[in-house]
């Protein structure tokens, strides 16, 4: 259950240092995989997007790729026509030196906006980067490394499915840090997984943990997902691919609460759990509505357990419901406080609720009805360090 | 231009303390027309809603309304069938003391949530405040302090036009203040104005005043606007009525500006102008996602002219548009400085560019492309005060 993802057969891992941060630090990371592996892509849904994510979009319609280029600290966004050219020289560099046709590499970039690359650098740099491909873990935890931006601790998971590999591979301080903090995750597996069960898979999977954790709201322009499956075998199907997508929603999601854990400036982790909706979407709702309330989260801050504001959140979510049949429960993994009841408050011991709250991580967990929707998404409290990063760093 | 409000002629005005607020403070206010006056009313669309707001709302369906009686201090919100109890219980010892039919009677309150509302106090005292009626100013200004809660200072506008007087009076922290702060608006009028047309007039006002200037999103249980016109003449109509509203909604903002300003722990008030969008309503939906943006408030907090935060944040709105035609700039009564053209960065002068944002009212004006769509709202930044005020204060 380490934080520090596993080497995946079939693949090789490099971080390398190519000047493009300042202070000298790794920032080139590459994913090659033996052959061409099934791919799924998920990208930011912001308007504005980076070089990088236009490029890789149009590639991912494949549904192929064999090498991965990520680039942090320059994200290589809002620089017009000159770092869509640098994007591109990129990853025909890179197909080059890997011998693979330019629309099944995949690039990235992460870190300040605004600035044009340093493309020169990352070019000069790519054939070191390429000789220093490995499948060891030393490997895997360069790369690892090589993504981070102001992450305080580089993130991922693994898991073994049927004897199947998965690794994945994340960054990002919770979407909240300077200069739009870039959420990158990457999925690896030796799983046999065809392209199309491989993209609706990755769907779900994206939906409920990289998607379902949230800082503050604010989507980058950056935020790049990809899952590879690089098996050679028959494609698994049925219930063989049942297990490897709940093994791979499993290990996606204990990498994505690490991207709240690091959320900057964040005390705890809420888990918010929602149900008795008429329907999941509904249920989520309201859950990302309480996640995303400066009310809510100042609450957590303050460790205190201020039902009226998670209930009023709730009700503004636009979502219908009775508030005569709603009730709330504070939960951590020890203890269970029910706070509201049927639409009225109920006593409660207030310290033991915050002796609960001033924890590293708690849940509420709201009900709101008899339906069957429910959702679940991870979030972090707002304090005074969150204010300290976003208005002290500039760009 | 002061901002105590005028009387009004045709209305008289108290405010009066009867030991709903511990302190002793002025916690009741009335307001009593000579006879019954059209009434428009816009309240709070959270689905979780205070038993005042679902009274008032029954009433209002009448379209007249000769009393109106608001208690701060107490909510009653999440009170279940005792506190509808205690709404009903006032609406209708107000009307007797007052003689008029009960469902002229509108109720509000304002305070703590899911505590019992005092209703034995509140209805002892309701004798005192309806002698202390008055149609001077001081009456007005006890009106005006007996409205508020954690209010810094008491809120309202007049003006005159074609001879009529419109005062706007306000209460409300930015909706960000302990216990869901409310935020309530009564406009009163000598002006003659049917009930029909007062309605849609105070609907457009209200979306281009209270319902456009936004602190945190967290819409109250008790949210209430209320608009009384007492003139007993023919109804103006055409371009009086024009004129009418453009008064109306011109002190109305004069007013709401000011809840901004008194947005708890806000530093200054950031008008945002979206400009260039197909239609006013994807203006609208452009400017309230940068005004409710964590990274762009804590931004307008540390001076930062970060323009990649705003622009990230009109991505993400859900508006279409073509960022290489976006441009933005930043402006003050005395300076302008443009700070992103066609979708580029533009060389500016930070030093100068963080003066102007250090002051306490500046503007961001983003254009998105050629409509005709434009939309401004007020906002504020997001500061230490505001984290500390809300984490600290409990229910």
């Amino acid at each position: 259950m380490s934080k520090r993802p596993h080497p995946v057969p079939g693949f090789r891992l490099a971080g390398a240092a190519n000047g493009i941060k300042a202070d000298g630090a790794l920032d080139t990371a590459l994913i090659v995989a033996d052959q061409p592996a099934s791919l799924a892509a998920v990208f930011t849904q912001n308007l504005v997007c980076a070089a990088p994510v236009l490029l890789s979009r149009e590639h991912a319609a494949s549904g192929r790729a064999q090498a991965v280029l990520i680039n942090s600290g320059n994200a290589n966004a809002c620089t017009g026509e000159a770092g869509m050219a640098a994007a591109r020289q990129s990853a025909e560099r890179l197909a080059e030196l890997v011998a693979c046709p330019v629309d099944q590499v995949q690039v990235a970039s992460t870190g300040v906006i605004g600035v044009p690359l340093p493309i020169d650098r990352l070019l000069d740099g790519l054939p070191g980067a390429v000789a220093a491909l490995g499948g060891d873990q030393a490997s895997a935890e360069a790369f690892g490394d090589a993504i981070c931006t102001t992450d305080r601790f580089p993130k991922g998971a693994s898991t073994v499915v049927d004897g199947f590999a998965i690794s994945v591979f994340a960054k990002g301080a919770g979407m909240i840090a300077p200069n739009m903090a870039t959420m990158l995750a990457y999925a690896i597996t030796d799983a046999p997984v065809a392209p199309r069960d491989l993209d609706a898979i990755w769907r779900r999977v994206v939906d409920r943990s990289f998607n379902a954790v949230m800082v503050d709201g604010d989507t980058s322009t950056n935020d790049t997902a990809l899952a590879l499956a690089g098996g050679t075998g028959e494609p698994l199907a049925g219930e063989a691919l049942d297990r490897f997508e709940a093994a791979l929603l499993e290990a996606s999601q204990r990498a994505a609460v690490q991207l709240v854990e690091d959320g900057e400036g964040a005390r705890c982790v809420v888990e918010l759990r929602v149900s008795g909706a008429p329907d999941d979407e509904a249920a989520d709702r309201i859950a990302r509505t309480i996640a995303l309330s400066p009310l809510c989260k100042t609450a957590f801050f303050g460790a205190d357990p201020n039902w009226g504001r998670i209930v009023a959140a709730a009700g503004r979510s636009g979502v219908v419901f009775e508030p005569n049949e709603t009730s709330l429960r504070l939960a951590t993994d020890e203890a269970s406080i029910e706070l509201f009841r049927a639409g009225q408050p109920l006593p409660f011991a207030k310290p033991e609720a915050e002796a609960m709250m001033r924890g590293p991580r708690f849940a509420f967990a709201l009900r709101i009805g008899d339906g069957d929707g429910e959702a679940t998404v991870w979030t972090c409290d707002l304090g005074h360090n969150y204010v300290t990063l976003n208005a002290e760093y500039t760009t």
